[in-house]
């Protein structure tokens, strides 16, 4: 069937456009910051194709453009008449807003996945796919855009009309609960000019608009005139309404996505925590991972590559992964680093490997290998002469919220930079290329070693560049995570530094969920346990319908709602919160890939805490069941090439067989 | 005064964009097949500015964004107040389409050249112009966009409302006739729906309309609906109306140029011949230097480079070669050459050198140069082992449409290289920056001369890699051109190749254009006249208004409309053919810049086959005025700089002193 074909990855590059133009705060427009990629405006678009009988094909295009079919020109929008044979056709199009993209109504000749596309030329004596010139490739397409009026700068969302569940007048407002943490277009009739719509996470969020300074709501808008409306899509639980207005409802944009993944276990709480988890991490998977929905909207590479991760334990949505990654890498050459900042172009990197690694996409590679080696080079360009990563010029060295002595050489940016090497090794090697980075990658480790590792402190100080020696959680946390070292400093930092009170605690749940990672990894799942029950627990015992970005047990009443200077700043749907799907998941039923593509797998269970638990953990295109009973392990899967780990115990999975220890 | 202001080069990306998906023919949209670069959607604008009194001022944005005013967010659209002193103001902008650009309605502060902007970000710490990342410059603006709704996609043409001077009734159509070729919006109100318009460059053009196959005129419309119209801009003389309308006028579209050059002699016709090429030229002279106005009205690198040189002889309108250049680079990285044609990335660089030697415009050079070395390097990553030009997959071979052995390595292509190589020299040491090139071009001189020169034929070969051993004029003309053979072997060129008529000649005006300057150059301008009599004079015998894309005195009638396999295929105005005014101010009166900037120039005027002239020459901003009258020569101008040659003698000019030899 006939799909509207682009050149691939500039649908993505769209999206990630005009996601980044939403952003409102106070009625302000608040574009990102950062460079944004723009689609190629001129495509040209080929195919061979074998027609079994004789048919009539007209083409449409966006933007302007033509055809030659067999050589002779002819117009989009007017029927072709064809013969069952072979033919070659040809578009070239150009599209000054908006993504050049072609579609025929022809079953015979669809436009579908089989066509080429480059941003060049066709030779004069037409286009040859065996000399394809840089960048000429398979099309982009979606099956949801089938039609042909279809409106490409609309993303296929699963639309579904919810009604509020109550709603209150309050003062000047009439406030509608939805009930649960939504995303959509609120719709509604006003019976007067300038009524105003204010939304709200949080009840206090939704009725706090019209006041000064940083304690209004941060999403509102003001409808001018009176009539039917159907708004832009907004994050809301809440929605205070100020006028005369009725027939309040939303048309809510949700991914369709499988929830293929479980977890129960003895402790009720924690099937309700997973559910709010996995409720959260699906609101924020939009066009891309996104980092939360109310604020931001934005696509950040770090919390994104969490997300790849938290992804494979619940939705294996290979799609929404891919989408993510186009988006971040844009279009090369670089002039700075993803979203500014260097550990987030390292992360773009790491993740692309991770993600083909788990899903054997090595098609999805060779799609990205370019964009790939342009930012692994532009990384390079900036080392200093001792071959580490320092803050250059318009860099934004973040590693996390913390006190971190950042002077010259910071060793989480080397310890990224380090597996950044070892990401590029197995990429290369998976397209059957040269490695020349494995030896970059043993020379930094032991230059970082020699330069960073503190043996009395058992800990790798912050920076080697300063007297202050300062030790901070964070490059230690990645030391673990990447492998960098040895298991026996790995055990020292355990103690040093990870269950070491003097260490400045982790505050935002992005780290916290590098850390709970490192302690899980080190065999630690219960204080991951733990911090589920009071942390994530916490903030449902709040009424939480969502995982909120951050959550301070010690904080009161609308305290928790404020950040970043403003009363209701914080985001109470944040993708970064949905940490324990992975770690239940990988460590708990521990299910873990092994090999490229995922096709073996150990299940190694730790229950830590819990006396009994059922996971459904996703898995390539399947499912593994663990099933845990008081040191008592049974393992279900469809799949093949499991071994069951358990109790000092090995044995291989078979396919739809009970494997029991 | 408040301009509108844009990232630089932008401006022109997006306007090129435009103009490049404006072609139709038969209706059909038809867009051009190479890579069109698009402006860069998110931008950041900067200023810091010291207030000499209180004021308040708003800022307008294209596209979403807001503003940090001494680090204070506020909005587009909203007034600030601001105090006498200093200031710093950063805007972020992200347009979805169009260009990102800023505007402000202060006088205070208002938007202008001084303004800097990246497409990059700001640092965490704000802007700090020392720091600048790549990509940070000085923003782009025109005075013609002073007001705050001003449409930037519409270029600021001079517009003049003109009145058909005649028209008739022939069979169907009524046809409108201008009475000379012109470029603009024709504005008509129909009385039915369905009529259509037919533009003609001829009289048979336009009433041609309707005919199968190639036959019919080439640009026509239908207007569905009755009404008043403003159609499209288009080339025309006469306009053919079928249908019920009235009121026919056209709304011109001109640049604002000044016409600063003069040439007349004993025979009157060269007078009619210059301004006949002077016309043509200043038609397709528009956003940017077009080949022709009719079909194409594309920017091609071939044609451009001609055009910077007719335009320093007619108009020097250096921002219109600006423009055009901008457009022509567009954005690295370079995956196909400029055109898709070898040589045209050749002559790109080689005109950016010549237009930055006779402007002295290190500003603009400097501002084009990673631009420059990136298509430098594109070109060089081409070549073979070697160090020649060959065709590489998806390279289009151009050199001119004529009978060349283009095997393996071809010879004009060579000596293109070479230029480029002199280009980039020239263009580096501009700059202050290392000659890496000199040594290039003296080892790849060496190496052609020893592969293609035929000391028997005496003459370069075209190809070295083929048995022909064929010669052409194409790599003849450009070795004498630019200097790239000894005066004696530029001698035994002229003889056994120009006036060789067993060579093929020159059949396009493009390469005529190379071939009268190498004429000129080797003191046979009088061959130059006799072909501006005959080639040009022809034209305007048979009523040319504007000079053609070609012209064969052998044919008849309709005959010479015919080009490209349709009747009326050929543009009647096309730029190259405005050729005489070169060659008529650089040899006839034969001014010259002889130093970077032309801070210094000669006069050697060589009256050829004219007893009597007199030129007015544009040179740097003001004109040189030749005067001869039989063996007598007297220059004037207010130039400092100057040295006339003649019959032997030199003299120093003096700025407003007749100088007479």
């Amino acid at each position: 069937m006939s799909q509207w074909i682009w050149y691939p990855g500039d649908y993505e590059i769209y999206q990630n456009m005009l996601l980044h133009s939403r952003r409102q705060e106070f009625g302000v427009d608040y574009p990102c910051f950062w460079t944004v990629s723009a689609p190629y405006p001129r495509v040209n678009f080929f195919r061979d194709i074998d027609c079994k009988e004789d048919g009539e094909v007209t083409f449409f295009i966006r933007g302007t453009g033509y055809l030659f079919f067999d050589g002779a020109r002819c117009a989009a929008g007017v029927p072709v008449k064809f013969s069952a044979g072979k033919h070659r056709i040809e578009a070239v199009t150009l599209a000054t807003e908006g993504i050049p993209a072609l579609f025929s109504d022809s079953d015979i000749i669809p436009t579908d996945g089989e066509w080429y596309a480059t941003p060049g030329t066709y030779t004069q004596d037409g286009f040859d796919v065996a000399k394809t010139a840089h960048e000429c490739r398979r099309v982009g397409c979606l099956p949801a855009y089938t039609d042909k009026d279809a409106d490409l700068s609309r993303f296929p969302f699963r639309e579904e009309t919810i009604k509020p569940v109550k709603f209150v007048a309050d003062g000047r407002f009439t406030v509608y609960d939805f009930g649960r943490e939504s995303f959509g277009r609120v719709c509604l009739v006003t019976e007067a000019d300038g009524v105003v719509i204010s939304y709200g996470e949080s009840y206090e969020e939704a009725v706090s608009y019209g006041k000064e300074g940083g304690h209004s709501s941060l999403v509102y808008e003001r409808l001018s005139e009176r009539g039917s409306h159907e708004l832009a899509s907004r994050a809301f639980r809440y929605v205070a309404v100020l006028g005369k207005a009725w027939g309040v409802c939303a048309k809510t944009e949700m991914l369709p996505l499988n929830y293929a993944a479980d977890f129960r276990c003895d402790d009720p709480k924690v099937k309700k925590i997973f559910d709010l988890c996995a409720y959260t991490f699906h609101l924020c998977a939009r066009e891309f991972f996104l980092d939360g929905i109310k604020r931001d909207r934005w696509c950040w590479s770090g919390d994104a590559y969490q997300s790849y991760m938290v992804n494979d334990y619940l939705f294996t949505d290979r799609e929404t992964t891919k989408r993510t990654i186009t988006a971040l890498y844009g279009k090369p050459p670089y002039y700075e680093h993803i979203n500014t900042i260097n550990d987030y172009s390292a992360l773009l990197i790491i993740g692309t490997a991770e993600y083909v690694f788990r899903s054997g996409d090595t098609e999805f590679l060779r799609f990205l290998w370019d964009k790939v080696t342009a930012l692994y080079d532009f990384i390079i360009s900036r080392l200093d002469e001792r071959g580490y990563v320092v803050g250059r010029p318009g860099d934004w060295v973040f590693v996390d919220w913390s006190d971190i002595d950042k002077t010259g050489a910071v060793a989480a940016e080397q310890i990224l930079l380090f597996q950044v090497y070892r990401s590029m090794a197995d990429m290369a090697g998976w397209l059957g290329m040269a490695d020349i980075y494995t030896v970059r990658a043993d020379a930094l480790r032991e230059r970082i070693e020699r330069d960073f590792w503190c043996e009395e402190a058992g800990a790798y100080r912050d920076s080697c560049d300063s007297d202050r020696n300062h030790i901070s959680r964070h490059a230690n946390i990645f030391a673990i995570i990447y492998d960098f070292c040895t298991r026996e400093r790995a055990e020292k930092i355990c103690r040093s530094v990870l269950e070491n009170d003097n260490i400045t605690k982790i505050t935002t749940p992005y780290f916290e969920f590098y850390e709970l990672m490192a302690l899980c990894k080190m065999g630690r799942l219960d204080v991951a346990q733990q911090t589920l029950t009071s942390y994530w627990g916490g903030m449902l015992s709040l009424g939480a319908t969502s995982v909120w970005e951050a959550y301070d047990p010690a904080e009161q009443g609308t305290e928790h709602y404020a950040m970043y200077g403003s009363d209701y700043g914080k985001s109470l749907c944040h993708a970064w919160g949905a940490g324990p799907i992975c770690f239940l998941g990988r460590y708990c039923a521990g299910v873990r890939p092994t090999s490229f593509g995922s096709e073996t797998f150990t299940v190694a269970p730790d229950p830590g805490l819990y006396e009994t638990f059922t996971a459904k953990v996703p898995m390539r295109d399947g499912v593994v069941e663990v099933r845990y009973d008081r040191g008592r392990v049974s393992v279900l899967t469809a799949l093949t090439g499991g071994i069951l780990v358990f109790g000092g115990q090995e044995k291989p999975i078979i396919p739809g067989v009970v494997c029991e220890i």
